[in-house]
């Protein structure tokens, strides 16, 4: 494997692991299992997850839905405030796949009724406690009018409710997360219990990560939508949604300088490849990512008291440990495991495998 | 112009004005301008440059190099400590332009003696204060011996001494930015002094935007190569590098939800189009980017208290002001102005100008 720039290395093995025990746990709880796929945002990728059974799809963007409808992707939701700018591609797409969009306001909701000219599917987004994006979870005289335009719709199929605990980002441990998910069950299952009806049970969906993967009960859930876990990340890994072992990208980056008398060493892997990301560590260091050294099959561990501490667009700082202010020099490569795997495999725009195959994505 | 999804806005105008101020600067501080081009990464653009006068460039990596060099410029420092892993393209790069390298370390000039094949001229990095990279200013004797070395290699020219004061980026006001681009200077002139000889005097060069933009002296220096000047940004303004009139892009983003009970905004526009570089404004709060309204020509000055507060991969979060909390709707398109031009363009790829033309990048 010939590495001369920062490069975005992808373990395979891992990758397919991880999709394979959430596809597996989604089939032990009983729920559907629609992976969004913000966060490899490759058709080829995408491809593992069929021999996992799964048959639809999120996607943040319709432009990533229409790639993914043209790698063959026949049931898609877009995972976002349906932006009404785009209405001519939401009615060409709607024309070739099953698409659901997300709505939450009066104004999107009315502009859709008038201007959708194919069948999609509604779903409503809800808010149960991230306060992002949504309807408030317990706002029922909204909902209720907002379902009663869509089923009058001739265009509109209501389907159900999605929800995002983004909040989970927030939590202190993995016990604050099941509180969340708890939280955000209990709502979602409320809000189903008022809306079924003898003819029609809507749909619940979740979707974040952390308590995808922490979580074991989904009771009222219909589907879960993370999107995360393929490759985890840092991030993740400090939730308590993985082990660090189950993160399956690194950017391999190569050592340009080494400053050993501020215990610092400066490489080739910048802002523009990992993106600003950080998490404040338990000394109150700025962590933009963690390093691990390139061995035979892969990644090692991270190094104790190693870490990415400032990037400027193309140079990442490495602040050394003291055991290995002498262990680099110019012209090594070194791993710098993400802090956020999403907007690192994002910029990067392709993978390497540790085989040295090349994966596109649709930035490539 | 139609704006369906997130569109980096160019005012060319204010652009080809930023461009002409700086060059002129230059001319009158009988400095030579050789403009950093990692802030636009754009063959078009590249070439309002030359109606200045500009002829030689900077580049933050070899692959902008080859970029560029293939738009046709024939004289480009790469200013990045030389990443020895791209060997063969530099000496491939080396046979077709004028190149300059930097150089810090020992390890990288005994590699690239062994193994360049092609004439390059050799900067050496200069540590004036930032503490990122770069020799010690002081430290005249390793100074001297990879002077020598580089003066006995058939391959290396030995050109001068370049610096970024990195540190006026945490400057607290445009006289503290000044006060650090003196102390750059006295230290650079001392060098230049210890190491001229009747045969040859070093070339001094200093990149940063704020002084570049702030200070009207340069005694001592040979070269200036100021990048994000081109666009500025909120960040520089903050500075006191620009006025707010002076930032020459914006990012267009849909309205896709409204929530004046929390004082907020969702747009189609985040971390992947404005990166996640942020400032912390007076009263403590992270801003990702100030709001604008879009005008007949081009956007407004901010809305006074409307910022981007916080953002996801594709979401953004603007808080709004107590006046503008009905001011926009799903549909509606704003402006964000971004903290950082440099990222912001990168992640976007593309320009629009205010006439609705196309303006690719390297990354397009």
């Amino acid at each position: 494997m010939k590495l001369e720039i920062p490069t975005l290395l992808l373990n395979e093995q891992i990758c397919r692991k991880n999709i394979r025990h959430m596809a597996q746990k989604a089939r032990e709880a009983e729920v559907s299992f629609r992976p969004h796929f913000k966060t490899h945002q490759s058709a080829e990728i995408g491809e593992w997850y069929r021999h996992e059974g799964v048959s639809k799809i999120t996607t943040s963007s319709l432009t990533m839905a229409e790639y993914f409808a043209n790698a063959g992707w026949k049931d898609i939701l877009v995972a976002f405030p349906a932006n009404i700018l785009e209405i001519n591609s939401i009615n060409i797409l709607a024309s070739k796949i099953d698409l659901s969009l997300l709505i939450e306001s009066d104004e999107t909701l009315n502009f859709l009724v008038k201007n959708l000219k194919k069948k999609v599917n509604i779903h409503l987004k809800i808010d149960t406690g991230y306060h992002r994006t949504g309807i408030s979870w317990d706002n029922f005289d909204t909902i209720q009018s907002m379902i009663e335009l869509i089923s009058r719709s001739a265009n509109m199929e209501f389907t159900g409710f999605v929800t995002h605990s983004g909040q989970t980002y927030q939590a202190k441990s993995p016990s604050e997360i099941i509180q969340i998910h708890h939280e955000s069950l209990r709502k979602l299952s409320k809000l189903k219990t008022h809306f079924s009806s003898e003819r029609f049970i809507p749909c619940t969906s979740i979707g974040d990560t952390p308590s995808c993967s922490i979580a074991d009960t989904f009771e009222g859930i219909d589907e879960i939508r993370p999107g995360n876990f393929v490759f985890y990340d840092v991030m993740q890994s400090e939730l308590g949604s993985c082990d660090i072992k189950d993160i399956a990208v690194a950017i391999a980056c190569p050592v340009v300088a080494v400053h050993p008398e501020r215990k610092e060493a400066v490489i080739y892997g910048g802002a523009i490849h990992l993106s600003k990301e950080f998490i404040v560590d338990s000394h109150g260091n700025k962590v933009f990512g963690l390093v691990a050294l390139l061995g035979e099959e892969g990644w090692t561990e991270p190094l104790p008291g190693n870490f990415v501490s400032a990037l400027s667009q193309e140079h990442g700082i490495i602040s050394l440990s003291k055991e290995n202010l002498s262990a680099f020099k110019p012209g090594d490569v070194i791993c710098v495991l993400p802090i956020h795997s999403c907007l690192a495999a994002h910029h990067m725009r392709s993978f390497m495998t540790l085989q040295g195959k090349q994966i596109a994505t649709m930035n490539s």
